[in-house]
């Protein structure tokens, strides 16, 4: 008797055993998975459906306006500049440039971030000194003057968009209420409304919904490492980002680390005042990885060198190689699919016919 | 009793007549339409599949490579110049400029005409003055030097494609028998079997197949009058053009009709011989629309005056309002919708991990 128990009872004991030991180390996963959930939930927040304001409601035909405009390089001095030549959507709203090109070949003074999900940012501008109050504000200002569209005056840009003449029903449709609806703020509210479509929820978003396994246990490191190293001290909220001013190079200037050839001084050219020295609006991280070269100039090719670069100079940490990695892998979770409404392109109205 | 039988008869009788002559109006105008199409199927043909060939056929992987180097200007010396810059989705494949602008804003010397069925043309070349062999060597050719990409050779062109890590099993599965299957010639062909799909349908090719109504009466007087008028004779087959070359300027000087502030010598530049002098290659009339300006200088607006200029300066006819009226109705069936690889464009393979 003694000999025939052990056959199966034994085996069964260690499989209790094993499945126990399963289950409480699953559960103590679990635990570490929810513990990180409420942590991120109460730094980030999932993106929302669009960012349209009651200033500027993303109704369909603004939209679809705004739309038709962002992809138009027809209305540029040269030709050749609309929103999409800097915000591309096979770059997802870069163009891989260090420094944006304008109008003929001008060189922009600074990188141009993506578009996507740039309404987020509110009052802290679309461009990286907070000289622009609202996305609407950016499009209408790039229109004018060099180094982008390059048009003269508000007359000239008015004037290239009525040479097109399918654009006046868009333009009606867009703005019933206004008895010329031609003009260049409209042409920036109805780029602004397009934009405000613009939002690319990823598996972080899945993630603070609650799917814990929305993230991989890499990228669920690096979120655990992303705030405890300091980096959602500034980069928090919705976008991660786009909320704040800080001076870049607090503990080193950052041009030693991030081998910059020159030197902006900021946020102090625009306001004059000392302690905007070296100050830029904290960008968004979203779709962060498919977003390079990193950095106000441009001057980091990659995302590895660019966190470790920011680990550095910002927070006075040196990241092991396995942070690094993983704060990587977690910055991958803020890829979301393109939009459809950008990833496919309008068909512009035609200046085939207007002497028909 | 005469008083009483008119009452049904005779409106009977009227219906009876009246439905008679409509159905012989009907059978006339249906006899007129199958006399255009039988007339139209001798001049004409309805666009290929896709013009993939023996040498380039349009395997998954070679297009889908392809397409993402159509839209890549990581490539060009400047960061700026990718196919699609020239031959963009939202301008019918083509850029609005009267002519292309490629790195550090060079003004090409030509017009860019429409990427869409291109490769149609086969060896009467992608270029005005037929000297390019295929949509394959336009591509490769475009690489090197200026205007367009700018590079100083291929190793530099190769250096760039090498530097985007995304690009290697892309090059390895559309080139599996390659042992190193980097090179700018597989750059160009690459680019040729994704432009070898760019085919675009539309109601013309309904009409050619059979289904008469496809055409409006406006589009059907067109045809006849795109026929009779003598069009026809240069602008035929599947492209309606792109298979000859021609004089510009039979019976007056072209540029006293277009306006042309410069002289161009057209393909006498290239062969030396006399008699090449201001001969261009006939321009393939598919989507023309939707792709002003016209001409190799696009030197005309819009298409009422291309058309009536090329039946004055090439036919020695003067259109009336109606016919000019009617052929461009022609001509509007000529536009196919978009393909939907090329409306909707492909995120590229991000250099952002290369040092990872």
């Amino acid at each position: 008797m003694p000999k025939r128990i052990p056959t199966r009872p034994l085996p069964a004991l260690a499989a209790t055993l094993l499945l126990a030991a399963g289950a409480s180390q699953a559960t103590a996963a679990d635990n570490d998975d929810r513990a990180l959930l409420q942590q991120a939930q109460k730094l980030f927040k999932p993106l929302p459906k669009d960012m349209g304001t009651r200033e500027n409601p993303v109704t369909p035909a603004r939209v679809a306006l705004g739309r038709a405009l962002f992809f138009d390089p027809r209305i540029s001095v040269d030709g050749t500049v609309s929103c999409a030549k800097c915000h591309k959507p096979q770059l997802y709203g870069t163009d891989g440039l260090a420094k944006a090109i304008g109008n003929h070949a001008k060189v922009n003074p600074r990188n141009s971030p993506t578009i996507l999900n740039a309404a987020l940012q509110g009052v802290v501008s679309a461009h990286w000194r907070g000289d622009r109050k609202s996305v609407e504000d950016q499009a209408t200002k790039s229109l004018i003057g060099p180094p982008s569209f390059g048009l003269p005056n508000n007359e000239a840009a008015v004037a290239r968009l009525k040479a097109i003449p399918g654009y006046q029903p868009m333009f009606k449709a867009a703005f019933p209420n206004d008895a010329d609806p031609y003009s260049v703020d409209n042409w920036g509210t109805a780029i602004g409304a397009y934009e405000r479509t613009l939002v690319t929820p990823g598996p972080f978003d899945a993630f603070l919904r609650g799917d814990t396994r929305a993230l991989s246990p890499t990228a669920k490191a690096g979120l655990r490492d992303f705030i405890s190293v300091g980096c959602a001290s500034c980069h928090n909220g919705p976008g991660l980002g786009g909320t704040s001013y800080q001076k870049f190079g607090v503990h080193q200037n950052y041009w030693s680390a991030t081998g910059s050839k020159e030197v902006d001084k900021g946020r102090f050219d625009v306001t004059k005042d000392e302690k905007d020295l070296y100050v830029f609006k904290v960008p968004i991280l979203r779709n962060v990885a498919m977003t390079p070269p990193y950095f106000h100039d441009g001057s980091v090719a990659t995302l590895p060198a660019a966190v470790r670069i920011m680990a550095k100079v910002q927070l006075n940490k040196t990241l092991s190689d396995a942070q690094a990695h993983n704060i990587v892998a977690f910055l991958d979770s803020l890829t979301g699919p393109l939009p459809k409404n950008f990833a496919t392109v309008p068909v512009l109205p035609s200046a085939a016919f207007r002497e028909r």
